[in-house]
């Protein structure tokens, strides 16, 4: 059953996973992705000329530790990398949902994810971990299952979107549903709405990268072969923006985007109240992390977050980490993410066995 | 001749006046508009329910003092509201010429505010002030036509665009591309790119906001009749864009959109060089305006403009307005930008007077 009302009877979930499962089951972590990621969070798939997107902070000795810990991550409910969304098909008909496919919210690809867990033999996680979309997930799963979570690390992210957060995603929206191509979502078998995904995708991007992070990567540097006076991208920030617009739309489904960046406006941590309220009880322990350079989730959303965990009494860290990269920094600032990660889980992982020791 | 070497062999100017030039002609301001804007500057035109741009400083006793100046605005070459643009007709052909306009820059537009200017029998303008885009004729005249100027105002602008700016007018620009009624710009009789127009429009009125401004104005507030299960706009936020968006498409030449901004992300004030260099040597005052929640063109690029004319050795004062309007403040801020310019205009006429006395 899904918060719209609606009930989809059949859902395929990808997911992948990285270490090995302890015989008590108390060393899994569960990484949820963002916007346009997958099931591929670490690892080369054959024939792959990019690892996973967070590779970089998964694997042997790395943050997320698969020496130590037993890692999972899935594709969200409503994307387009093999778990069930608008490209998939409808039983009903035979035919890919398109816009049939029921408005989703961050709190049903958590239902999803716990599905996973609990198929996975899982009792508690010892910890949740993403940035940007991810981070909600993450503070869905405190919120709605406090008891089958033992930390959680939300990195730059945000209790709800706000209005600037909202605008840039219905502009992308509105970019997509302004192509003909898109046919109000029927344009499965057909050609593509590929050039207002595309445009999403650019704008996007912008708001991934900082002012500063542009001025380093790009200046005003133009492409050589290019006369100024065209309309043509002839500065190279542009031609960036039209090579990742153009590779993006190779890779993901035009309506899942309009879906996913729903349920992230739409979503609320506090759903309606407070959340400190909704979180006193509960006994997760937290690491929040936040870029300063982000801009697209500034670190005042991020700290709403930790000012909600200490006054329900939880016990929270926060962590603003110096970075130019903008809200890209999560994927990036590497170093400093697997030091902040690597000691936190250290720390809770080991209260764990305490306990579990002092159990038996 | 235009500064990519081709020429137009036809140009129409639209204009306004408000006031009256003196005998001297000492006491012309020259207006000049951003992006969007046009030669009402200020009055309202018969049957229209809104006055000019920046009617709340161009009037009696107001900033641009009408019972004291002359104040000129005409419409940029290029746009769409009188001045010659790609939507005008072309001689050579009878059609409009869409695509076949050349490519124009900021100095071409300032090089017909000349002509204007010396139409009107205007040696010696007494400022040239406007904000955004009019910020970069601002400097364009004082670069170009030093002896021409008395002083400037800039407001809210950059010697040139960052490429986060460029960045924002590509999206905009690709967005009115992708629109399968531009057909290469030959809609002209046909269906308009009214979608495409209006997303980048949209994207536009974010960066013109601030996430604070956006706070006040929208927070999360849904519009009533909507469910929020739809992809139609549901929150307010979303509302005012489309809305925006939609009025726009009414005014604006999609052509125009794409000619104007790139003639802005082309600008380069100091020419490849250093501004101070250029600079050197004239003896305009000047007095530099920008706004603390202004992103889109952020502080820093308005100090840049300080700096350069105080190591040219030029009179040069910097106001930051503290306001939560982001880049729209130089059209809301008008309490403290009318005292700004009152006093500094005031200064420079009388400073005027006191010369011309000298020399008779």
């Amino acid at each position: 059953m899904l918060e719209c009302g609606r009930k989809l009877e059949e859902v395929t979930i990808a997911y992948e996973t990285y270490g090995e499962l302890n015989r008590e089951r108390t060393n899994a972590v569960l990484i949820v992705h963002a916007l346009s990621g997958d099931a591929n969070a670490a690892g080369f798939h054959r024939g792959a000329r990019k690892p996973g997107w967070w590779d970089s902070m998964i694997g042997p000795g790395k943050g997320f530790d698969t020496d130590k810990y037993f890692v999972i991550c899935s594709n969200v409910l409503g994307g387009c990398k093999g778990t069930t969304g608008p490209s998939s098909i409808d039983p009903d008909t035979g035919k890919p949902y398109g816009l049939r496919f029921p408005l989703i919210s961050i709190h049903d690809m958590v239902n999803c994810q716990k599905l996973l867990v609990d198929h996975l033999g899982i009792e508690r996680l010892l910890s949740v971990s993403g940035g940007s979309m991810g981070g909600m997930q993450v503070l869905s799963w405190l919120t709605r299952y406090p008891d089958r979570v033992r930390s959680i690390i939300p990195i730059s992210t945000a209790i709800q979107h706000s209005p600037q957060q909202i605008a840039f995603d219905e502009v992308g929206r509105q970019a997509i549903m302004a192509d003909i191509h898109w046919k109000s979502g029927n344009y499965y078998g057909g050609p593509l709405p590929n050039r207002g995904l595309s445009v999403a995708r650019m704008v996007g991007h912008i708001t991934y990268m900082s002012d500063a992070s542009m001025h380093e990567k790009f200046g005003r540097q133009r492409k050589d072969s290019i006369d100024a006076f065209k309309f043509d991208p002839d500065f190279e920030v542009e031609g960036y923006l039209h090579y990742h617009g153009e590779n993006f739309v190779k890779r993901f489904d035009a309506n899942s985007y309009l879906y996913i960046t729903k349920a992230m406006d739409n979503f609320d941590a506090a759903e309606g109240g407070s959340l400190h309220e909704l979180l006193r009880g509960t006994d997760a322990k937290v690491l929040v992390i936040a870029f300063k350079s982000d801009w697209l989730y500034p670190a005042y959303q991020t700290k709403e977050i930790v000012r909600a965990c200490k006054l329900a009494g939880l016990e929270a860290s926060y962590c603003e980490v110096d970075s130019t990269y903008g809200h890209d920094a999560f994927l990036l600032e590497i170093e400093e993410e697997t030091h902040l990660v690597t000691h936190f889980l250290k720390k809770v992982y080991n209260g764990y066995e305490v306990m579990s020791e002092h159990a038996v």
